[in-house]
């Protein structure tokens, strides 16, 4: 038994054990290239070779999920040293496992041969996941190794877009007839000799591949031997198409709490099967891809990438940013004026700026996640507005009021005070209407709410918020 | 065959029909309330029941989850008419689905004989989820009612925090004997008639319920029928204990593609399996907590929450903002002097701000997600904390520089671009800087560093910002 406890503490006792090795092996590596002695005999003297094959054999013990994850906690030299001691029969698997960022620096460190060897230990739903990574001409001399059958799946598995079911199915699929009994259905289970990873249902199709039902294997163990399997199998199985959007599948998975599921084309004929693993892999990088863009990153990014590499991932956000808080500086500049009379303004101005950007990223939390659900649409947009605008006005008396009072006690100047409410209970009223339009426009014109909506509504709260306090200042305090 | 797209274009459709059908029975009810007309005839008359036999149809042929989303979608009114559409004998099905802000609207809506009938369908662990919602004498009643070996289940399963395994795991177990042959396992499985949801391995345990080993279904449907249990099963399972940290066992689901696990006490006794299903939910959970938390909401919000309950969900974070606000405010106080004299540093001021805490959240987004997968640790602190430094460096030079060159062009004053540009340079080495450290010491201290962090870098890069760049201009200009 595995304990999971074990498991953990072993993984990161893992990463540590390989950096020890590591540290030895490079102190060693050292002592030859400082001293100038004869190579050879010194690295045999000073077990350096017995540190290789020590982590050799620790890498050796581990899960690929596990290599993979020490190889991307390791800065790049450390990350190809361990990359060279994994054994090569083991590599095609390791590569599937690691992130897009550590697989390009384990690829380019590759020739074609070996390359070409870790591919072809990989299924076919694999190699469409790693293709894109390869180098062209690898790629061809591929595509030439496999019979006509992988050929046109992996061809085809590639002409899907990223984000469709076609993407994320593979192609172990048990089939059997409808019209043989359950005991020549076991029989034929016992031929096979083993199926395949998370096999929960076998499919049944005809002479044409045309899918008529799923048969659960924990229906088959519990059922008369004598029935046929049409009697059995069950036909109101939840099926998906290729060109299904995969989040929507996704979704049915959790929903309908499936582990695998028939694909079938336009023709209802079965073409793979989509398992909940893959599913679950997708909803991971689905969440994160959501937080890095959120936070204004273009990819996931390799922890050791070069500070080029890191500087290109981030320098769009970076530069939308700059031209939106320029536009907010100049909407400070029209009213320098102002602020050269009250100096006091150029003190208090974040705070109302800050508050609204606040809140309208609360506001638009909850809509991009009501529109994700598919529960936020235009027929409750309306009483949404009404809500959203009824917290802010709450909000605005209640700390617009606090902070009224902190700048009369700081400025001594009731008014600006009550100047600081007002703006302060208007920039809210602006973020709560923005939070729910922008993020509702940005679907409607068919862009993804969750990239840009909280550049969007910062901007406009700075902007608005200054213009507002600004803007009511000069009109009742200059 | 259910299509995918079907399914989805049902759920809206169903949505749609939902909303439609209670449009009707409501315009049915306002004409009788508005003629003062005998209710009993005219109801009969305007087929107001005709609609809410229609209505009852539609919802009995959707599946709870689709209830629930659909319960999740209605304003209060119309969630609570439907709600008393909704078969009793499907209410607890329904409960368990909705979230947990629309639960509280709902159980508030029912009586303790209601809930009480709602609780008895569900099985000990679906309880479990339930329990702290209900009213306390529900929950004596319910206790009362179960037999000693569910409540003894029940009280367990209450017993464990949140976020462990404990809280997480379901008891729909199915347990074999190691001494028996495959042949009469089966001919047992056919005895019981049906395998509870799920079910991908069997249990082997001893007389004493101590776990041996897991005996996969798809490697019992393939295995000779003479074979021992023994000497099929698989003894490397992946074994979880009730107080194993919930996060860590769907990270172990998701390295070593799990469907099911079994749970064992800490002599080895099987007391419960986790499920695939319970993990996805899990990771949907967290996630989104992550999300919301990030933005400063507290939990998730029912999207028709009185006014009141959402101000309650938001304030805690938007006070944090204020107090971080005001402390930036009085920074820029220190320098009011020379605001009055250099006006333009008001308006620029924002800019080097807000280009801080941008990067600033870039960091800590990658920090804190490699935190989250353990490969950001103190070994690696110093590496990343120079490749930081460096990104910003670079950064800060570029835009820097291009901001630089605008304020010159717009203030014409060669100064003012220089000190812009090493303001912006070291607010964003600042920023780099804390952008590492903040979540490890949140991580240090035993905080989650998800939360807060983006607070934190916030208050740091603006008051630090504001620092820097009025105190050089303070410095070099005034």
């Amino acid at each position: 038994m595995t304990d999971i406890q074990e498991t953990k503490e072993s993984l990161s006792a893992s990463l540590q054990q390989v950096i020890a090795l590591l540290d030895k092996h490079k102190l060693v590596e050292q002592l030859v290239h400082n001293q100038d002695m004869p190579k050879h005999d010194l690295v045999e003297s000073l077990g350096h070779r017995k540190n290789l094959v020590e982590l050799q054999r620790k890498l050796d013990s581990l899960h690929p999920a596990d290599v993979a994850y020490i190889l991307e906690a390791l800065p790049l030299e450390q990350r190809l040293d361990v990359w060279e001691l994994v054994k090569a029969e083991r590599d095609g698997d390791i590569l599937l496992e690691v992130s897009d960022a550590v697989r390009q620096t384990l690829i380019a460190d590759m020739d074609s041969e070996e390359l070409l060897a870790a591919a072809e230990q990989l299924d076919t739903d694999e190699l469409a996941d790693l293709a894109p990574d390869l180098p062209k001409d690898v790629f061809q001399d591929l595509l030439d190794s496999l019979d006509a059958q992988n050929r046109a799946r992996l061809q085809s598995a590639l002409s899907y877009s990223d984000d469709s079911v076609g993407s994320i199915m593979d192609f172990d699929i048990v089939t059997i007839r409808e019209d043989i009994t359950l005991e020549v259905a076991l029989r034929y289970m016992r031929r096979l000799g083993e199926l395949p990873d998370h096999t929960d249902k076998l499919f049944v199709v005809d002479r044409d591949d045309v899918l008529h039902g799923v048969l659960p294997l924990k229906r088959l163990v519990v059922s008369d031997l004598d029935a046929k399997v049409a009697d059995v199998m069950s036909e109101d199985a939840v099926v998906f198409h290729p060109e299904d959007i995969a989040d929507e599948a996704a979704k049915a998975f959790e929903r309908y709490d499936l582990v695998t599921a028939p694909v079938v084309d336009e023709h209802h004929k079965l073409v793979g099967r989509v398992t909940v693993d893959a599913v679950m892999d997708l909803i991971r990088e689905e969440v994160e891809s959501e937080m890095l863009s959120m936070a204004g990153l273009r990819e996931e990014e390799d922890f050791f990438a070069s500070v080029w590499k890191s500087v290109q991932n981030r320098w769009a956000w970076l530069a939308i940013n700059l031209v939106t808080a320029l536009v907010a500086s100049r909407v400070i500049g029209l009213f320098e004026g102002s602020i050269e009379k009250i100096v006091a303004l150029a003190a208090l101005m974040p705070i109302v700026a800050g508050i609204g950007g606040n809140s309208g990223n609360q506001t638009i939390t909850m809509i991009v996640r009501g529109l994700a659900l598919g529960q936020v649409a235009s027929h409750n947009m309306h009483s949404l507005i009404i809500k959203e605008m009824g917290v802010s006005l709450l909000n605005g008396l209640l700390w617009g009021g606090v902070l009224g009072g902190i700048a009369y006690a700081l400025y001594g100047n009731y008014q600006l005070g009550i100047v600081m409410m007002a703006a302060m209970t208007l920039n809210l009223l602006l973020a709560a209407l923005m939070g729910v339009m922008i993020p509702l426009v940005l679907n409607k014109v068919g862009r993804d709410p969750a990239v840009g909506s909280s550049v969007l509504i910062t901007a406009v709260t700075d902007s608005g918020g200054f213009f507002i306090f600004l803007g009511l200042a000069t009109i009742f305090l200059v």
